[in-house]
């Protein structure tokens, strides 16, 4: 059985658990708490030196880290990773774009207004990742104004940007003015077997 | 034919380049100048929302953006991209590693040194940004320590990592620590139809 080492309330960990949980993969959850510095203990690193979650074990034990990794691994040969060419290429673009250009300032704000309590304190720097955050949620906005998912059907390009896209409010962002991609969450929010980050937590 | 808009001093510009090179995939190559504000024209910005380089344009005209996803999109079929499940999922392992763990803090830094000149005007957010690159050329040390390359044979992992890390010295950083890492970069360096940035510049 496969087993994911994570933190449900993290949204790349989440996106695995999502996953999983669409395609009917048995798997254990280990909860593995960042803020405690599990992370770096020796244990964790002996599993993925670069110290960060989630982190996939195969069956036979075999680890492998990054969600974009894992959700492709697992998507495999389902209806969530298209077989054309240019469709598996476009799915990458879109993990790509949230792991650089998204991630980075949505999740990266959320992480100071929830977990370090910055929203005071550190108020240009969270400014300065809410307003780059916005620019990705611009380019989501732009392409979702016609097309109903990013890639031809729901797919693991969809999971990977709704994982941090659906909790934005926690960063102190909005998407008032982008309702193109408030249709979106709700498109995917309709798919067999979804369950928000509140639900799972 | 295939057209490439980049410029070859950009590490993920080069990656491509150097591809295609390796591939013998024939294309023209377009140089566009972000100092001068050349991505977020509205020219290119019509061809890519994300105002970013490299993109590939198709031979039909289709544009696909994302260093990562033109790296897949090419080399799909090729001995550059191996064809078992773990393989390539370790492949995007790497490729998610270098574009969220290794290029904010190497390329950047190389970056704020090499074109934005703020070597002095700028060290503490500079030597953030080394730190943290270290801690990325650590995590390839630890692994190349018991690889030739990153998964199995020369791949484009390699490539996304070599970008960036052949030329960390532009960033006022080195591998005097990182024995194994240079080595490596020697043996990219020995693959056919290797170039470096330098060559193709």
């Amino acid at each position: 059985m496969y087993k994911v080492f994570g933190d449900i309330l993290s949204g790349n960990c989440y996106k695995v658990k999502l996953l999983a949980m669409q395609l009917g993969i048995e798997h254990t959850w280990e909860h593995v708490d960042i803020l405690a510095g599990e992370t770096r203990s020796k244990r964790f690193l002996a599993l993925n030196q670069n110290g960060k979650i989630p982190l996939l074990a195969l069956p036979d034990g075999t680890c492998l880290p990054e969600s974009g990794a894992i959700l492709w691994y697992l998507a495999e040969g389902s209806a969530l990773l298209p077989e054309d060419r240019l469709a598996r290429a476009r799915v990458l673009q879109w993990m790509f774009f949230e792991q650089y250009s998204h991630e980075p300032y949505i999740a990266v704000a959320r992480f100071m207004v929830r977990y370090l309590n910055q929203a005071e304190s550190h108020k240009e720097r969270l400014a300065e990742k809410q307003q780059r955050g916005y620019r990705a949620l611009d380019v989501m906005e732009g392409h979702l104004a016609t097309h109903a998912f990013f890639v031809d059907t729901y797919s693991i390009a969809d999971i990977a940007l709704y994982a941090y896209t659906h909790v934005a409010d926690e960063g102190n962002m909005n998407l008032h003015n982008h309702p193109h991609t408030r249709a979106w969450l709700t498109r995917v929010q309709a798919q067999p077997g979804h369950m928000s980050m509140a639900e799972l937590a």
